[in-house]
């Protein structure tokens, strides 16, 4: 089976297109720039060179159209037609209550997403865009939508909830959701495998750490607590988001700049984070890079961060009574050598032994980053969110065939 | 020497006399209800019965001269004349960034107590009132100020600065200040004699939990983190305040009940914690009572403040990267058998073993309440910070009589 996964924003397309028969990628890309003359849009045929083109597109829906044309290409394609794509796949950031698990798309589920635009104003009214754009173009294939909150639905109420009036969660749904659900459930399971475990009697702390970062306590399987919350920007300290801070700072910086609401999240979502304090970049490649240089500013932006990041860790420790391993994936996590030994070098008191060696080796593989007898093993593990989408699309739409 | 200590609050004055030979408490009291007809002042004189006296206060001089009345009375006093006190000592929330220690009161002192109302304005203005107040009543006596945030300046700047703006800190002195700073100073003192080690050589976490709730990161003997930031609403669930919560709530809940910026500050300090999901009290005692009867919502209220405080602690052990004791003082943490077990139970990752019977026993007595064999160490230490203003305010005035 063929399974097309989207992954839809407000002005950009990411696709992969996924052989289920053996879980290879045919063909991924992206389509940038939407709403404008000149758009950009790539498109790589696995084995094969990039392809870019600037061109006008102005809306979802063409974006689409023209990445199936390049998927049948009769030079380029990978597809003889596009019939051959049994289902679509999309990501989801926000599920709300609703979603616990992936589900096939069907009217109630648009609207149930929409009803969700309040809570994720910048994303889920672009993923329905995209939904809405495939269904325009290929009306008769089956979608799926997977929720980047649906892996914490499990979490107990002690960890969901914020010490607030209660009218606020039961009239406006304001509890911790949780996000990069998706990244976290597939870095678990990969755990467990290598370790040799069973899943569900692990105690492990999951690090996604891009220029979105989040930590996961994750307790016999399932999310138990997260570090992001109502929106994703609780928590950890992250590229441009600020993360963790005294709420009172919020009302207090509004009155002395005179912001309003959308100035002041603009402030802590967009220019907080590491590229507040370092003054140089979000990017952590760049703040090591300064490091090196002696600039103090970016070592502060980096102290920081890899010190609240070792906080989260040591609090889902108390918050499970221990840990089993811990996790590193995505961006940050998978390639900062820098940022694993700062935190993990300062956790012996956990039992925790780094290899030194293994944490330096550059490699896009799975790896055990500890030594054979620390008693908290550590590993890397790239994430795969796009296989996860395309698995859960798989396995909904063969039930449905079965059924049918 | 005779001190007199002073707590002013907007509305209320507390006092301690001590008599610093053996450091022993001769009277005290406090004026409640002040600028009303019916103010309350009660007045205990050590060794024999409260007296009570309702009548009209209207400001904090009528207030302190009424109380300096009862020290001299004849029948009831514990002094010939008032010129027996030598000093008086003031709690001041506030320090800011200015007073790494206690000082003594000048005008310059006064001026930086005012020009920080902006960051504590329920408490400098109250402080400065009772300063006053001192002065029109003993113009001649020297006064000391003792600041919550003193202790806390210690702090490494990855622990004090928040990752927003840098012009937050610069223009509007946006960090982490941390607040009970006199109880953590003293009962961290306290534990290392107790367990007859070198403070400076020990990684404490101490809990103060009042209504008001914080803990720190003690790292040989100084304050290395503490959960209380800009102001006293970070941090731990409390009686009545959220504690940690997603920042982006505070704009969301702005928006959709349309608050002003005092109103969402009043809901978050006044209106959460204990008293929000409990619906019954901000008051520990009786949330465990209601759980004793089955109360679901009590139930939950307990877990949550459990969990958020047993977080912290493993936060700050990976801060330190181990602990060697925990302490709980304040009302809460003294009295409450329930709260410190349910914490220290799931703590034996770190290899901490609770004396389930020693926690059990009630004592209003400094004890341990860990096992002999627990490799952290749990101590219950009553909190003094009347006692720590005395002192600072002896030591500051001795120092300044010998001088002379």
């Amino acid at each position: 089976m063929k399974i097309l996964v989207i992954n839809a924003g407000s002005s950009s397309l990411k696709f992969q297109l996924y052989e289920m028969e053996n879980e290879s990628v045919l063909a991924k890309g992206k389509v940038e720039r939407i709403g404008m003359d000149s758009a950009i849009l790539s498109y790589e045929p696995t084995g094969k060179n990039e392809i870019r083109q600037v061109e006008e597109i102005l809306e979802h829906t063409t974006a689409i159209r023209k990445v199936l044309d390049w998927l049948v290409h009769k030079e380029e394609g990978v597809l003889g037609s596009i019939k051959e794509i049994q289902a679509v796949g999309h990501r989801v950031v926000h599920g709300g209550e609703s979603f616990s698990s992936s589900v096939v798309v069907d009217e109630d589920v648009k609207q149930e997403i929409k009803r969700l635009f309040d809570l994720a104003p910048l994303h889920n009214p672009a993923h329905l865009l995209g939904i809405h754009a495939v269904e325009a173009n290929m009306p008769d294939v089956p979608q799926v939508v997977v929720f980047d909150t649906a892996f914490h639905q499990t979490m107990p109420s002690q960890s969901y909830l914020y010490p607030v009036p209660m009218v606020l969660y039961k009239k406006h749904k304001v509890r911790r959701y949780g996000f990069h659900g998706t990244s976290h459930a597939y870095v678990s399971d990969r755990a467990a495998k290598l370790m040799q475990r069973p899943l569900d009697e692990l105690k492990l702390v999951t690090c996604h750490i891009g220029n979105g970062a989040s930590c996961t306590a994750v307790l016999n399987g399932k999310s138990y607590d997260t570090s992001m919350g109502m929106t994703p920007l609780e928590g950890l300290m992250m590229g441009t988001r600020s993360g963790d801070i005294d709420p009172a700072i919020v009302p207090y910086t509004m009155g002395k700049e005179e912001l309003t609401i959308g100035e002041v999240n603009s402030m802590l979502n967009k220019h907080s984070g590491l590229m507040a304090i370092s003054g140089i970049s979000s990017d952590m490649r760049e703040i090591v890079q300064a490091m090196g240089t002696g600039d103090r500013s970016a070592t502060l932006a980096f102290e920081m961060y890899e010190y609240r990041l070792r906080k989260y860790i040591g609090a889902y420790a108390a918050a499970m009574n221990g840990i089993d391993a811990i996790v590193f994936t995505a961006g940050v996590g998978e390639n900062s050598a820098d940022l694993r030994a700062a935190v993990c070098r300062k956790l012996t008191f956990l039992g925790l032994e780094l290899d030194e060696e293994a944490n330096e080796r550059r490699s896009g593989e799975e790896r055990r980053i500890s030594t054979d007898s620390s008693k908290v093993q550590v590993w890397v593990i790239p994430t795969n969110e796009e296989l996860v989408i395309a698995r859960d699309t798989h396995q909904l739409i063969s039930d449905r065939i079965d059924v049918v």
